[in-house]
């Protein structure tokens, strides 16, 4: 291990975090706010501290590995989670720092959880730094600094180590120019959905803030009911956003590359797709008596499916209030969560295909005990240890859930309140059921409890491997 | 596939439940209750019908193998539900197909689900016919028939699918001999609890009957609060001997030939206990306020660990009403149930443990790529086999949860009800949370979620995969 390079890497991007506060900075500016000073101090303290801590570990050799990339990812994420937190505590509108931090990792991995009682008490450059967090943690913040810098010589491995997804594959030779694409493309489809909204009515604020939530699927609003009160253009609008960030950017590079032919035989496209619809189509009839009209349950329906599959967690309803087939169907969207390279968490389609075609081959097993058979993933051979890994992924998932389960239980929460609560902190959903629904904050769970949320926020976003590697004795010691 | 052995083994198995019948017939007489009538009937008509159909099939080559056994398995069991149910609706006692369905197939899967509103207005000969078939099914009722008859040459195939665990040996060389072994120690324990019950103040009868809901691990009883109204003796009793019902069968045998050296050298057997000491710990820790005294809350809290990890499902208190912490670990308690080569369900320790270590090597494997490194469980290297057919069992059994889950959750109760109901009767613990608590049942569901928890039971105790296999179209068409 390159001990050196895993702490003086995560302190160049706390660098670029220090220099991004300065566009919530100019927010405040512009709209006259006294948090102005909160981000320049803010920013000028973290880059400070960074740089300092960069003079003094100063690594000779620059070269890392896989296992460096993880850990790198790992520890970048955490200080950004504790220094992004510090302009909520500067400014005094989150002066308590456990709910700074867990707005601020909850904002970073695209949760979308909140601690706040009233959104609208929020200054501009407060909102804006709170929303702007979703849209750099969606597609990676360490892949956009490789987008711009020559961060590292291996860049691949922070991606691989970024990226969600079972599989993370370069589009073109250069790792750093399939970061620049992959930004390319990011920021198109952002500033696609800010004009759409804009053109439907919001003021160009609440549609950045807005685009900022669908873009990297986080869920941070501006108003108490989400999106309840806009109207019906603005919600399809915004649904049918969510659903497009919840696809593979891959496919959008090989559509621009115009092969879209290619793209479009992606099965996990289309699994995806089948799954939005068929869970819109059984929402829409099981809440067909609450509506005033069929148009009105099917927006609503696909509006939240849009939203839970993608692990967005915007609402235009109180879907706490819905049936409990609704919920059920709901709550296993979360699980699932959307396409592997899009900005969505969740356990991603394509990890729930190969589980399933590995059951299948399993079963397939018991009958033709020596008969020797490959799994098949979008036309491509699946390398057995992408299986493996997989499957101990998944038994990792389910482990991490129920030890958070556990820890949020000894809330006074009801079992409905703690499991969905965890279910929607890990995935970075945001809103659950109960006592954590989508009118709802998580302003009264204990420390304990968010304190617990906060690290299943993160353990989800990075999916679990590079937070493991960090804290794994076997990093730190001398061979 | 030998497709008329598959037919004629489970009718072999109904001839054997028919002449079963007749015990419960004696104690119908002994207590001179009508219900004699229905046994009588039902035997003789199960007996006939079983009979007829075997003259019809007659199969010339009585060769199976692996795959013949597990279908062989799944259909024998959904036959000994059809028929064992008969009892129940001809004596009237429960009138209703469905529900005698449900509570046999709770019975022979050792679940203990109760669709009963007063279980204490069935007649003597009905409880203990109820009762009985947690016995039967607990160890294996095709297990019993080897044991005692020549059903078959090759009686390990049949031995592996119906005994539960992710390894099924052979004790000794024959697999007639295994299954003699297995279930003498079966009686003679199941002998000790009766005796030790009645030395301890129950009645003959609720001596049988609780010694056959502890022994099958299934949790049927005769009092509407289970045993909560019995002495702490008792209690005690029965809460030691449902804990020794969940150890590995092989350790007794190793105990009785001598080898208690070796049986103390089980890794699943300390891991079994830790569990069981860990929660116990904390819950009696969580519920000491409610208890008069501390020897009461470690009473109440062993009794209800030991009842719920070996998926018995007796209570001495209503656990529906403890904090949130106390059910969370409950409910996880129950997902990994007792060892492997019980009468227990739930995932088993041992395949729990599997899990544990593939997931390690899976770590290890992000930070050596290149490194080989084998499994090892109770001192033997585990089959690679081994370990993806156990990953692809906790994949099927999460989907087999999900999917039951949902289709409970069309029912009006909570997601909290739906959910724990499901996960109660797929592994085989019966009494749930909420309205399927433990002083409740599961009389006001809907007929839909009564049969899919009933296929829900099967599909636990049986372990999937022969349930799979028997209905999987590859069984029935010809090559």
């Amino acid at each position: 291990m390159n001990r050196r390079m895993i702490l003086y890497m995560p302190l160049q991007i706390l660098k670029a975090v220090a220099v991004l506060m300065l566009l919530p900075a100019l927010v405040s500016l512009f709209y006259q706010e006294k948090s102005v000073w909160a981000f320049l101090i803010c920013a000028a303290a973290t880059f400070a501290v960074a740089q300092i801590l960069q003079w003094i570990i100063h690594p000779e050799n620059k070269v890392i590995y896989a296992r460096e990339g993880f850990v790198i990812v790992a520890l970048a994420w955490v200080l950004m989670a504790v220094f992004g937190a510090l302009p909520f505590v500067v400014s005094g509108e989150i002066p308590n720092f456990v709910d700074a931090l867990f707005e601020t990792m909850s904002g970073f991995t695209t949760t979308g959880s909140s601690i706040l009682r009233d959104v609208t008490a929020l200054s501009h450059g407060i909102a804006f730094w709170r929303s702007f967090t979703h849209w750099l943690g969606g597609m990676g913040i360490l892949v956009f600094v490789m987008a711009i810098t020559n961060m590292s010589d291996r860049p691949i491995h922070i991606m691989r180590a970024e990226m969600p997804g079972p599989i993370v594959g370069k589009l073109v030779p250069k790792a750093k120019n399939t970061a620049k694409i992959l930004y390319l493309i990011y920021i198109g489809l952002t500033l696609a959905e800010w004009l759409t909204l804009k053109l439907g009515g919001m003021s160009a604020f609440e549609a950045a803030i807005h685009a900022f939530g669908s873009a990297g699927t986080g869920g941070f609003g501006v108003r108490p009911d989400s999106l309840t009160s806009y109207s019906p253009f603005l919600q399809w609008a915004v649904a049918v956003f969510m659903f497009l960030f919840g696809v593979n950017f891959n496919l959008y590079y090989l559509i621009l590359a115009k092969k879209i032919g290619t793209a479009l035989r992606s099965t996990e496209l289309w699994t995806y797709v089948c799954i939005g619809v068929v869970s819109t189509a059984a929402i829409t009839l099981n809440i067909r008596h609450l509506c005033g009209s069929f148009s009105e349950a099917l927006r609503l329906s696909a509006f939240q499916v849009s939203s839970i599959a993608t692990t967005t967690g915007f609402a235009t309803a109180d879907f706490n209030l819905w049936p409990d087939f609704s919920k059920t169907v709901l709550l296993i969207l979360m699980l699932v969560g959307a396409c592997a390279g899009s900005t969505a968490g969740g356990l991603k389609v394509s990890r729930v295909m190969i589980l399933f075609k590995s059951i299948h081959r399993e079963i397939m097993k018991t009958l033709h005990p020596r008969g020797v058979r490959v799994l098949r993933l979008e036309g491509k051979t699946l390398d057995e240890a992408v299986v493996s890994n997989t499957f101990g992924y998944f038994g990792l998932y389910a482990l991490v859930l129920v030890v958070c389960f556990l820890l949020v239980s000894v809330d006074k929460f009801d079992l409905e309140t703690s499991l969905t609560a965890s279910v929607a902190c890990f995935n970075n959903i945001g809103p659950a059921f109960g006592a954590a629904g989508p009118m709802s904050n998580y302003a009264d769970f204990s420390v304990l409890s968010k304190l617990t949320l906060t690290l299943a926020m993160l353990l989800g976003r990075l999916e679990i491997f590079p937070v493991l590697l960090a804290v794994a004795p076997v990093t730190w010691t001398k061979k």
